[in-house]
């Protein structure tokens, strides 16, 4: 098959760096081109030791230049913060490249709500137009046909999957929705930050920005539109003490007499066709570790009865699922691969 | 001042191996007499190196005699699983000895309760009749009176402490509580289990038992208590990777108009005499590690306008606040003691 | 290419959990028989949700039989604690069934050895007469050869690949070698076992058994047969709080003038056909995390003027290429595959 | 007893949080006045949330000033880092006060010395001649007649006390010490930099500065005194992930003929009178969880036969005994205290 020629722009935070794990053994999507502004001129092996022995480490890393990627790439995935990825996106897309875009930059389609939670305007109006909310299960087909995609924030992929058939179908009170997420501290990103030390983060755990994460309107977004009606959600997260990882504990009610297996019938039946979702059998809760550098996104409902409660929890590995590899199985879908290309790993226990 | 002489049966486990380390540096309170089956014959030291160079390093192992423990202790502490606990405490009681169980045994007022939760029934009623649910900020006058106390399980100090001032006050719907808690692993004891080795914990983090777990008919026991009605709570635990800590995270809905200033200054007038229970300012969370080896319980209250919830948080230590340190809180106020004594530890951060 | 159908005896144990990991993406050698006799009845994704959505998670365990695997499989992998291996590995071979042990009982070549380390004795001299040693960029050609292959243990491929080159071109003083491991603790098995409890482990760091590991024959075993003369090392292994990785620092002196530059450029040219074995360039130092989940082996030599020693670090992971991967590139010499086959992966950092 | 009033300048890091907790039960020495250029106006329970409810927490962070020190301390605690505390320690000698230098700026002797090793000179040469090294167990008397002490490195704390008895009794061969060190992250500080990020610590491990760590100078002064003669030693460090702890393991040669007995009973004897030091019992072996919190330096000597190696392991807490609990056994001494004042703790485990 023909190789695609990817591009990197940003390779030096942690979604970078997954970028590279995945791509080494892509089939068919090749990096060949990652840029940093700060580690221009080293190859990615003097930054990153292990890749070490594979082909890609010795990728040389140079400035980014839109003219540069335009010529040498067929696509494009932005790794850099948000903010930095709004006009770098514009000027790939003036040069025609396909984009994945891993920042917030393009994920709310209202320009005003990305204003009011990210503290600054938008000004790319006419990319955000085009650009697809990029969870495969849910816009696959519109993934397919685009050439700009937003790839979608750890934290709402774990709540989107785990709450869409439930809201489909119409089971559970759209009024009445908490979720507790618990992310690995990779979400956090690899900036110098006394917060993010080891020694802060160690053998501690503590919630942060409780009703306020800004993952919260991405949340709503998407829940609203499944639901088809306006969605509201209590979104709390908490830092984890590992590496990767967001397990979503969600409380819900339902809204009709219902059971548990009917329940986890209609998700195994939403999912039968998209492989990455494993709805977990009766006893089998989901756990960070099970969905370790993979795509898999692991949920299980579990109906309480003395307390009428319907609690759906999901696991996923926040920097493979919920960035990078998502970023692969958006670019497979718009370059015409299956979704699943390169990215059919298995679960790395313990 | 005269010296009180403590028992302890069951040194092997986190909860008996936390007492030496706090009763170390007890000013009143003197670990005379300590029991373990397997390791009768054996000095502390032995079994525990990091005794090594402390008095109480010396003390002998025995086997558990209660005769023997009348002769030669003034109060008991009971450190070994359910069901063990039941009789020993029994035959304590006998010889008019102050017994603090650490184990679930007699936290239950109702045996139905006991026997529909531990699916075994009680065979003690007359000491379960005579025991204190030891919650020294709750029941700490019952407990100065007390001969025998029943230690309050980790998870329900976390959540009675972080809802009893909104429930007293009649500010929470009582009927919309969701508890998302979250453990330390010493909380799963030291017996030797697959599910708890360190390649099974470590980077991970999971959910288990929810709606399930053996310490929600007593958190529902003490809140009703205290809200004068029937109390049903969402209980829902998770597993960390961390060796000691309860973060939980409880979800409620006001019944009428709050602020957040009102209802933290209600929680701050609850525990103004309450030494050990701190209720952070604005901005500032709980976290496990803030509370580390402490007998401290911090709580925050966050109200979310945008979904009108009241969150609060809560964060103990389980095996000191939630065992070991509140077990000796309880033996204080039993002997007529500070409830302070020997516990106004430091938090140890990082 | 024609598949090779693999069974593995022994499923349950983090060596068996990683083979299955391994073999899920293999493009030749397919799982087809697993056996386990405390899990035989169940699939293999009842007691490994991670493999949930992957074909062989559908594999049934069944009691191990040797007829059964000799009439299903092409080559069996043993996975079973030592002592267990030795007679089924012979039953095995008597079915002419190729073998490779993960096992130590048939690494060390004499039986009087064996029984003085392991404190008890070899009973199947034939089939020990047969084993290859299998360190492949040691013993490539014979494992290719071999029928039946005694997979090396984690400790001495660390130290034997750190070693080889030195000891080879009599660089070293061959009596004046320490070595200092550090070992994750999935090396300690999956057995349930106090010492390996997460809160024994997590949080601290410990040495063992210092100068008396079983592993110490296994390397003086093969570095005396790659030095040509008797070898003695002090092994000294110690514990640490991750789930994968071994480093190995080792002490040494030279007996001749040397410079670090020298030696490198020795080691690059002895493994330049190796492809798992990275010499890392002037600066760079091994780190475990490098080396997770792969079969690489990180290799620096340091030189240090000021005390005259060299100095050679080498990073493995413990039960990848310290155990299930070497096994797996065995199983690819001994099928007449490139030994890379269905291994070249990337590391996963962070 | 008259209460001793002490100033902390640099509050921020890991030494002056830790010097917080174990300040805050010291019975003598009261935390009076602290000092932070950046959090300057604060109170310390604004910056340590674990200091909420204890009255130390209510001190308001100043500006450093040496004549305000002066006018309100009777010793300060210097826990700045190297190069910033040379003037500082300067000018508050000039003040007459008490000074304990946490920093590497006093502790070698010779400044030439700490030019070559630090790469710039040193120009306070007059309070460098009067600068005592901290270290209790060997320079007790020196620091009880001290106003300036420099309070020694972690690793070197960890090293000296383990080689001392050795060296001083000429059991070992001098110029054959290789010390293998392991340290947790604390002692990397809390400044913001990416290799002391949560994730690129945890589940990892690795060497650094092998053979040229700053904290070599250190050991080689103390130890070539005890010898009496010139002392090069081999050390080389390795980052740990947790959070507190220094293992060291150090590879020695008996230069005569000894049994483990007899060196064991000669460290039992040079430690009989120091409560700090603990001389483990034959088959036990130092844990850094066993001194966590702690003024303790647990030791171990191995003998191993085969290889004629005396193996001596010794663990330390770096931020307590390796640094502000030192730092305190130093001021209790320079105040006629004795050395264990508020400073006899029980180990956290786990």
């Amino acid at each position: 098959m023909k190789q695609i020629k990817a591009g990197l722009v940003g390779v030096t935070g942690y979604t970078g760096m997954e970028l590279t794990r995945l791509l080494a053994n892509h089939p068919v999507i090749r990096l060949s081109h990652v840029t940093s502004r700060s580690e221009a001129g080293k190859s990615l092996r003097d930054i990153y030791p292990f890749l070490h022995g594979l082909d890609m480490g010795n990728l040389t890393i140079s400035e980014p230049d839109p003219e540069k990627l335009a010529r040498e790439c067929d696509l494009v995935f932005l790794a850099v913060p948000h903010g930095a990825a709004m006009e770098m996106a514009a000027a790939l897309r003036a040069s025609n490249l396909k984009v994945v875009d891993l920042s917030a930059d393009y994920r709310l389609h209202d320009a005003s709500v990305f204003a009011a939670w990210y503290k600054s305007g938008h000004n790319q109006p006419d990319v955000l137009a085009e650009a697809v909310y990029g969870l495969p299960e849910v816009h696959g087909a519109a993934i397919a046909a685009a050439s700009m995609v937003a790839n979608p924030g750890c934290y709402p992929t774990s709540a989107i999957l785990a709450l869409a058939p439930a809201l489909q179908h119409g089971v559970i009170d759209p009024d009445d929705i908490v979720i507790d997420a618990k992310s690995g501290t990779s979400g956090a990103g690899r900036k110098a930050a006394v917060g993010s030390l080891f020694c802060e983060v160690a053998d501690t755990f503590k919630p942060y920005n409780l009703g306020k994460h800004r993952h919260t309107p991405e949340i709503e977004q998407e829940l609203s539109e499944i639901a088809g009606r306006n969605i509201v959600v209590s979104f709390n997260p908490h830092l984890l003490p590992i590496n990767r990882g967001i397990v979503s504990t969600i409380y819900t009610r339902p809204v009709k007499a219902i059971t548990e297996e009917a329940v986890r019938d209609m998700y195994v039946k939403a999912y039968e066709s998209h492989i990455f979702v494993r709805v977990l059998p009766p006893g089998t809760l989901p756990e960070a570790r099970n969905v370790r550098g993979t795509m898999f996104c692991d949920i299980a409902v579990v109906y309480d009865p003395r307390t009428q409660r319907l609690i759906i929890v999901s696991a996923i590995d926040n920097l493979c699922r919920g960035a990078s590899g998502q970023a692969i199985a958006n670019a497979n879908l718009m370059c015409g691969l299956p979704v699943e290309t390169g990215l059919l790993l298995a679960p790395m226990v313990p």
